[in-house]
């Protein structure tokens, strides 16, 4: 089953997504829910970000390849990680499904990571490997999105991660996945540039999730992203970038150029 | 002003705070607001967090006493930093004034870090240091709760400082503050372990508003830990530890001892 986030009337509520339409329910997939209101076609409605997480972790270094890109670009020897560790990415920087993507005015390294988002259905603490699955409400598709010169000096990855708009995460959440059979695929403009074995993780969603709860509680509506694999080309403005996992979806963003702004942007308190 | 959360009847939601008792208001200090229900004792109020942030930075190295101390134990020379970098922090470790911070059962190196906390009120993007102020709703207390062994090892800070329970922030949202005449004091069971200017930071409030906002959009009610300056020292089960800022108030919080525990902790749907 399909779990999406529309907005209607300025309001973003749940739905189930059919094959050409979107159903709308009330409540959450978090909680109860049920079928309320007539189909809207899927072309019609205006995705948001299926969840708002209270708590946003990313497992940085979590496929060979990748591990070895980063190691090359930083004049090292690539070291495989010995124990996953999350990192946080920060809800600022989410944008739904054909949202753009904005590049900073002063940068030109901006570079697309596709990734298996894990979202949380039931809260978890101290948690077996052998039962870590059980907490979790379904899957949907991360766009990692970075500054590659930014994650070079910034000590705590605040820019070159979480600049606003460089977290794209859709299209919905998909409960039903298996994990095994699941392939990632990045487009730009239509090109493939990588494709790999979702799966082919250094550590699996369980054993994340057993590791995490160890010290730290999980909440439905939580998300991890779970990491990406290889190299990553520069995007520029125009293009349109496409992580498609199987049996899950397609998030696809266009690029565009941001401006350089400064000063008067306190917003009063009519436009909270 | 005050506000304070409460929880009643199971429900969170804001009051103002006066010296002995607070009054609940309709809304919350984020929007509009008014009056509504009967004063309660303080003393028979049950503070909640004043903010459950969707955005949690903090600031992490941002007083020179702090940096230096941090540079001896890594057997570093000291370094200033030369920018502003917000780090993160997450919202399942935050707990409240007088609730209780849980050793994890596998460490005895557990710190208090005494900080200020900013608290967003309007929306913010591009702001300049002049008029960074303008987006702060007021400010309070937090304990930045601390593993030192961990913390050398963890990439990305996750245990050692977002392990559950290990963000007391509280007991309330102060509005009117003058920054230059604050101090912070950190009291363990009444002694004083350290005191300082809370202004003498590295980077003050507005400078770090604006290096955020050059990048990220600031969001009503998010936090900004602003640092600690100092060495801290270990914490004990049964130890209370009270972060006091003159004109802000008193976050305190007992230490108790963790138990180790493994499975069987999947929420079912009933306790979400």
């Amino acid at each position: 089953m399909r779990f999406a986030r529309f907005i209607q009337q300025g309001r973003s509520s749940y739905a189930i997504a059919g094959d050409d339409t979107i159903t709308p329910i009330d409540g959450t997939p978090f909680g109860t829910w049920q079928p309320s209101g007539s189909p809207i076609p899927l072309g019609q409605a205006r995705l948001d970000v299926p969840v708002v997480p209270a708590n946003f972790y990313a497992i940085g270094l979590n496929y060979a390849g990748h591990v070895q890109e980063r190691a090359r670009l930083g004049g090292a020897a690539a070291q495989l990680p010995t124990r996953p560790e999350p990192g946080y990415r920060s809800v600022n920087a989410l944008v739904a499904h054909g949202q753009p993507i904005v590049l900073p005015a002063d940068t030109t390294t901006v570079q697309y990571e596709g990734e298996l988002v894990v979202v949380i259905g039931r809260r978890a603490k101290h948690v077996r490997e052998s039962e870590a699955l059980q907490c979790v409400l379904g899957y949907t598709i991360g766009n990692d999105i970075s500054e590659r010169n930014w994650q070079k000096i910034d000590r705590s990855f605040w820019r070159c991660k979480n600049s606003d708009t460089f977290k794209p995460m859709g299209p919905w959440i998909e409960t039903e996945v298996d994990l095994d059979a699941l392939r990632t695929s990045v487009r730009v403009n239509g090109r493939t540039q990588i494709e790999f074995a979702t799966n082919d993780m250094i550590f699996g969603v369980a054993r994340c999730i057993a590791a995490i709860t160890e010290y730290i509680t999980l909440h439905p509506g939580d998300v991890i992203w779970m990491g990406t694999e290889g190299a990553s080309t520069d995007l520029h403005p125009g293009d349109v970038v496409e992580v498609e996992i199987s049996s899950i979806g397609t998030l696809r963003n266009p690029v565009v150029a941001g401006t350089s702004q400064r000063g008067s942007s306190v917003a009063d308190h009519a436009t909270q």
